[in-house]
């Protein structure tokens, strides 16, 4: 308004006082900015102090918990339920609440670091993640349907209309289309990885070797006519994979979707999971495994492929334990409580 | 250390009473730190408001100042380097300093969102923003240096060791290394805009572009004996004009470099500068480029390279223009003062 007035007037006293006047007022509020920066950046460290030694307490009392379960102490199922109760439900408030964004995130890891340089992706509000994580699952659920109609619609056409004879450049646009998807899938799984979310190394890695598989796949030449059929078994074979692989995500995605909503249904559903223990010692093989993938190529894409089916056998089965295990939990604590009414 | 005491002495009682207080701890840090994040939200947006109404309140007076010496108005040169002077240091409060992190920032992009989901990628503190961008500088540094000497090894080897003829594997892994880098420098560059810097938009196109040759680069089939040397002349081109690329990188990052420090030196340099007026119509072109890319394959690449060079030769121009121009105002303001000194 007042800086209207002076183009306006357009005299000079005018202009002169009004940049003296939002001169001033850009010090103060650089001054508040600055203040309010420096302020809240030493709270939270305040905070963060007491979260880190509760934390510490809270590990401690929940391994003093399990040694006196274990040594058959003197608890009686009422106790023990209440503190399992209380240490769940504080562990929760720490790695889920407000208090989460407190606590030093895991770390950058270097295929972040490698893609994006030193930049944070952690988000301090616990709704930016949840939004995160869930706009994971949608992309999961999206590219699934890709995964299974690209694959497909490429062996449909090889018949109806490229006469049994793939030409290249559709095979190499999905095969470059892979390369992207699992690209952005590894991205985004570090970033949930940071964000405080329970995705297993396992599918992590899974995602660097399916780029891999992408990269080496792009490198195949595809062969055309004479005897075109022959040739180009190889191809239809991935595809055929893909095909299947589009049936298996589909299937999990369900599967998964399935046991989130059956988990908070329980109420035991962090909804941005703490991870489990695992070791993550599979890294220098790779870097390893790199120089000869380039040179075997196509045997070793079977290799690998090997490993995946491997590695997701072994995670899955891993997971169903870990399940039934949750699910055995359950059920005694269930028929605890029942006793206890009973009584 | 009460936990510690609980574990030690085991019994049922001092654990529940643990388990009470630590869950009473959680609650309470709980209730801190949604207190602490609602009160710090609060006060940015407070902030946020005057900040906005700074911004548009300085638009409107320097538009009105630039008015008024258009015109011609009874300003005398005094007034008008003194005005110059206070309008210029408060848009750089306020879009340099901690008001700055306050501003909305420029909007995320498709190719973030496509890469990385809806996480955001802008740093709050100051200092965190300027690390992204020496990293960045580095990065482009050390990359410099790998773009020169990797196909220069490989020219280098093929006539010392491979007798003429390039193997497939070291080719492919150059271009698989090609793309990682293109990706990766596409992914920093619009983070660096999200944070405020002052890249323009063609080089990030020129990036997304040179990541779409590396990809085609990868589909060719890497032809051996008989008659190598013919057959691989178009690989010899490829790496010959990396190598000069490799060459130009280097020059383009030191005069960048040494721009830099002048602009440092001169006091006129905005460490995380705005971008100026830019159009990115581009992008519904590329997307229309795309299919034809990949049917014409290694005559488009050339294409690229032609327009990609049209486009770094008028960017330069550009940009040299708009050097020039700095400099001829920063003669004038110097001769002005020279002047009154004079009088």
């Amino acid at each position: 308004m007042a800086a209207n007035d002076a183009a306006a007037d357009g005299t000079a006293e005018n202009l002169v006082a009004e940049a003296a006047r939002v001169g001033e007022l850009a010090r103060v509020l650089q001054d508040s900015a600055a203040s309010l920066i420096t302020r809240t950046s030493e709270e939270e460290q305040a905070l963060r102090q007491r979260a880190l030694a509760l934390d510490a307490d809270l590990g401690r009392l929940w391994s003093a918990f399990e040694d006196a379960v274990r040594r058959g102490c003197a608890l009686d199922p009422k106790e023990v339920e209440k503190l399992d109760e209380e240490l769940y439900r504080a562990r929760c408030l720490v790695s889920e609440g407000d208090v989460g964004s407190l606590l030093p995130s895991k770390a950058h890891g270097p295929f972040l670091r490698k893609f994006l340089g030193p930049i944070g992706v952690r988000a301090n509000r616990k709704d930016v993640r949840l939004k995160v994580k869930e706009e994971y699952n949608k992309y999961r659920d999206r590219t699934a349907y890709m995964f299974l109609l690209f694959p497909s619609a490429l062996l449909v056409l090889r018949t109806s209309i490229w006469n049994g004879c793939f030409p290249a450049w559709p095979v190499q646009l999905y095969q470059a289309w892979l390369l992207f998807l699992y690209t952005s899938l590894a991205l985004r799984e570090n970033i949930l990885r940071v964000n405080g979310s329970d995705i297993r190394a396992w599918w992590i890695y899974h995602h660097y070797l399916a780029m891999l598989i992408a990269l080496i796949s792009l490198t195949w030449e595809i062969k055309g006519q004479p005897d075109c059929a022959n040739k180009q078994k190889g191809v239809q074979l991935f595809l055929g994979w893909a095909v299947m692989q589009g049936f298996a995500m589909l299937l999990q995605n369900r599967y998964q979707r399935q046991r989130l909503y059956t988990r908070i249904a329980l109420g035991k559903a962090r909804r941005m999971d703490v991870v489990w223990g695992e070791t993550a010692g599979v890294e220098g093989q790779l870097w390893v495994l790199c120089p000869i993938l380039f040179i075997l190529q196509v045997v070793v894409c079977g290799i690998i492929l090997i490993l995946m089916a491997v590695g997701n056998f072994v995670n899955t089965v891993q997971t169903l334990m870990a399940k039934s295990r949750f699910k055995a939990k359950m059920k005694r604590s269930r028929s605890k409580q029942e006793n206890l009414r009973s009584d």
